[in-house]
C-alpha cells in the first residue's frame, strides 16, 4: 500500500484534484479504462453550482443540488476517492502533499475551479456575501431571512429599509438569476409571511459596472432579461461600479450610495490555485493556469488543468473558454480520450469547443436562451432552461426532487425551504463558537 | 406598539413560548378566535423530531422535516411570530424577557419542550452525539461519514474497527431506529462506497440499561423488534449502563467495554426550563412543570404548560404522559379550547388523552405497531409507519418529497443524502471558526 492506503497498481495514476463539473466528467471517461484514478476533494459532494442562487432563496434544498462523489463512480474498480485539502504540488518529484499524506502521481490533472474575486476590496470581502459554495449559499439565506425578523422589531424607518434593502453586484447570470427570486419573493412570500411590515418597501438592486447585464449573452437576451427585471420590480443600475461597503453603506464610483445591510457579490470570479504551480509566468491575470491545446500546463508534460481554472487561448477566445460549466465538462471529456491516447503513445487531439449556447432565468416563464442558430425569451425559454439544468444535474433521485419542488413552486408561488438552520448575523458576532451545535 | 412591535389589541393576548407539537396545534385552534396568538421560537421552523434520525442517516434531506413557523399560520390577523429566546418570565408582573425585548402577556403557554438528558455526565455530554435538533443530526451525519473516510487512510486495524463501532445508548424508539437505519447503510451502502474497506467489521452496538428494549412498547413489540434488530446485524446489549466515555472507550456498569469513536446518546431526555418558572416546588424529577388537568401551572391561574415540558400526573401516568407528538398535540387542542372557554368565562373541560398507540420502525418491511386494539409487526406495521408519519408531517411538498424519498430508497436500497456540508470532526478540532463559511 503507497500512502493514502491507495494500493500500487500496474495501470498508471491519474490523480485529478477537484470533483466539479470537469473532474467528474474526466473521472467517468476514465473510470473503464485501464488507469487508476485518484479523485481528491475537499468535499465528499459534487455541487452543481448554477443552481445555489436557488438555495439561497428558498427554492431548493441544499441536498438535491449536491451528490456523493463516491456514488458517481461507484462500482469502477480502479476509482479511488480521498477526501482531502491539497497543499502543494511537487512537479520535480511529481508528489501531491495533502493534510492526509502525500501521493505520487504518473498524470496530474487541476481542475480545482474557481472563487469569488473581491479584485483586493478587503471590507467586501469582509461584509459582503459570497454565493459560490452550499455553505455560502445557506449562510445568505440565512442572512436574508434574519434581516426581514430584525425589520419586524425596528421603529427606526431608516433602519428597516436598510434592513429591507438589497444590492447585488454583478449583472451577469449569477447575479440577475439571484435578483429575479428575490422580486419573486418580495412579491409573493414576504407579504404573506410579514403582513405587519411594508414589504412594498423592501428594494431589490442589482448593480452593473459595464452597460449591459448578461454581457456575455447576445444583446437581445441582455435587453429582455433587463425588461423582465423591471417588470418584477428589481432596480438595475448600468454603468456603476461598487467600490466599498462597511456593512452599512454600499459606495460606488458615481454619486449613488446605498444603505444595505445585504450585499451579496457576484461580480467576479478567479481561479483557485495551487502552491507549486504558482509560477507567475503560468499564470494570467484571474489567476487560471495557462494551458495548450492538450489541457497541458505551460512548460509541464504530465500536468494538465481543465475547467474554470484553465486558461487555452484560442482566435475566439483570447482570455480562454467562459468559467462556466459546458466548457469544463466538454474539457473533461477531451482530456479522457487524451490521456488514454497519450499513454498508448499515440498523438493527442486538440481540444475544439463546441459553444451549445447560454441562458439564465429571471423569473416565472421569464428567461433567456441564445442557442448557436436561434435566440428566444420568455416563457419557452424557461421551459427550456429548467430542462437543460434537470438533464445536467447529477443523479435521478435529485432531478425528481428539483422537479417537485419546481412544479410546487410554480403552482403554489411559494418557496418553502426558508428556514434559519445556521443563523448567520449571530454567529458572526455573538456566539460563534457554540451555534454550530445547537 | 407595544414592546417587539406587536400591536395593541382589543383581544387578550396568548404568548406561546415554543413552535413544538404543542405550540403549533394551540396556535392553530387558537388562529380563528378572539385572541392575540404571539409565538415565540430562537427557530424560524418547527421540526418534525420523529424523523431525525433519517437526516442523520442520509435517508432525508433536513429542509424536508422542517417547516416554517410562519407558513404554518400564514393569513391570521391575530397570529404574530417572533423569532426570540426567553431569558426569564416574571409571573408577578406577567412579563417575559427575551434577547429582543420584553412583552406582555394574558395567558402565558411553555411549551418548550425537551432536550438530551445527559444525567449529569460531563463527558459524554462532551464527547457524545446527541440527536434532537437538526442542527445535531447533521452532524452526527458528518460524524459518521467522516469516520469511514478516516477509517479508509489507517493500517491501524484496531483504530479502524474503532472508527466503524457505533455505539447507540438507549433502546427507546430513537436508538432502535438510529440502529436500525446504520444496519441497513453497513450492508446496502458502505460496500458500494468504500470497497477498499472491511465494512462487514463495522459494528452497531444498541445499549439498553433495562431487560428489554421499546420498554413504553408491548413485549410482542420489544421482542419482534429485537428480532429485525438482530436480522439485520444490530449487536443489541440488554441489562448494561453506560458509565463514561472519553471519545474512545466507552465503559460500562459491566466488564463490557467498546472502543468506539462514535456514541450516540439517546437514553434519556429532561424537559428544558424557564428561569422564573425554576421553583423546585413546580418541577418534576426530570425538570417537568407540574401542572393540573386544566394545564395549569400549580399555583398559576394564567400560566400553562403542554407537552414533553409539561407533567399531569393521572392515575394512568403517574409520571406525566409520555413525551412524544401525540400528547403534545391533543394538550395543545385542548388547551386551545379551554383557553377560549376561560376568556368568555366559562368552566373549562380536563384533559383526557386518548392512547393512539405507538409505533416504532427497524428498516425495511421492518416496524412494530401496538394500537389500543391491535398489535401488528412487519410489513404491514411498516406501511402504517410510513402512512401515519407523511400523515403528521406538516406540509404538502414535505410529504411529496419525503414520500418520493422513500420510494426511491426503497427501491435502489439507497440514501443519497450522504453529504458531509459541515465538517463535524474538524470544526471541533482545528478550524472551529472559520469552517462555516467555506
Amino acid at each position: 500500500m503507497s500512502s493514502m492506503n491507495i494500493p500500487q497498481s500496474s495501470y498508471p495514476r491519474v490523480v485529478i484534484i477537484g470533483g466539479g463539473f470537469g473532474g467528474i466528467a474526466l473521472a467517468k471517461k476514465l473510470s473503464k479504462k485501464e488507469a487508476q484514478v485518484v479523485l481528491l476533494d475537499k468535499h465528499n459532494y459534487h455541487n452543481f453550482q448554477p443552481l445555489l442562487y436557488q438555495v439561497s432563496t428558498g427554492g431548493l434544498e441544499p441536498d438535491s443540488i449536491a451528490y456523493p462523489i463516491r456514488k458517481v463512480l461507484q462500482g469502477y474498480p480502479n476509482f479511488f476517492f480521498r477526501l482531502a485539502q491539497v497543499k502543494e504540488v511537487k512537479t520535480d518529484t511529481k508528489r501531491i502533499k495533502t493534510n492526509i499524506g502525500e501521493i505520487f502521481y504518473d498524470y496530474l490533472v487541476v481542475a480545482t475551479g474557481s472563487e469569488t474575486n473581491f479584485f483586493g476590496n478587503k471590507n467586501i470581502k469582509a461584509k459582503g456575501m459570497a454565493m459560490k459554495t452550499i455553505p455560502q449559499s445557506l449562510n445568505l439565506r440565512s442572512l436574508i431571512l434574519e434581516n426581514f425578523e430584525q425589520a419586524l422589531l425596528t421603529d427606526d424607518l431608516h433602519e428597516r429599509d436598510a434592513l429591507m434593502n438589497f444590492v447585488i453586484v454583478g449583472g451577469g447570470p449569477t447575479g440577475v438569476e439571484l435578483a429575479g427570486a428575490l422580486a419573486e419573493i418580495k412579491k409573493g412570500i414576504l407579504p404573506k409571511d410579514y403582513p405587519d411590515l411594508d414589504t412594498r418597501r423592501a428594494q431589490i438592486n442589482l448593480v452593473q459596472g459595464g452597460d449591459r447585464i448578461l454581457p456575455a449573452m447576445s444583446e437581445k437576451a441582455s435587453e429582455k432579461a433587463e425588461k423582465f427585471l423591471e417588470e418584477l420590480g428589481v432596480n438595475v443600475w448600468k454603468n456603476i461600479r461598487v467600490t466599498d461597503y462597511d456593512g452599512k453603506k454600499v459606495t460606488t464610483n458615481t454619486k449613488t450610495i446605498f444603505e444595505a445591510e445585504t450585499l451579496v457579490w457576484a461580480a467576479g470570479v478567479k481561479a483557485v490555485g495551487l502552491k507549486g504551480l504558482d509560477v507567475r509566468e503560468l499564470l494570467s491575470r484571474d489567476n487560471r493556469l495557462k494551458v495548450n491545446e492538450f489541457h497541458q500546463i505551460v512548460g509541464l508534460e504530465d500536468v494538465f488543468a481543465i475547467g474554470d481554472v484553465a486558461q487555452m487561448v484560442t482566435e475566439e477566445f483570447p482570455h480562454g473558454h467562459p468559467m462556466m460549466a459546458q466548457p469544463a465538462i466538454q474539457q473533461g471529456r477531451n482530456l479522457g480520450d487524451n490521456l488514454v491516447l497519450l499513454m498508448d503513445g499515440k498523438p493527442m487531439k486538440p481540444f475544439v469547443y463546441k459553444d451549445k449556447g447560454s441562458m439564465a432565468t429571471v423569473g416565472r416563464n421569464k428567461a433567456v436562451v441564445d442557442l448557436p442558430k436561434f435566440r428566444f425569451q420568455g416563457v419557452f425559454a424557461w421551459f427550456v432552461w429548467m430542462f437543460v439544468h434537470l438533464y445536467f444535474l447529477i443523479g435521478f433521485r435529485n432531478r425528481v426532487v428539483v422537479f417537485i419542488n419546481w412544479v410546487y413552486n410554480y403552482i403554489r408561488f411559494d418557496r418553502e425551504a426558508r428556514l434559519i438552520i445556521r443563523p448567520f448575523k449571530k454567529q458572526n458576532k455573538v456566539e460563534k463558537n457554540t451555534l454550530m451545535q445547537d
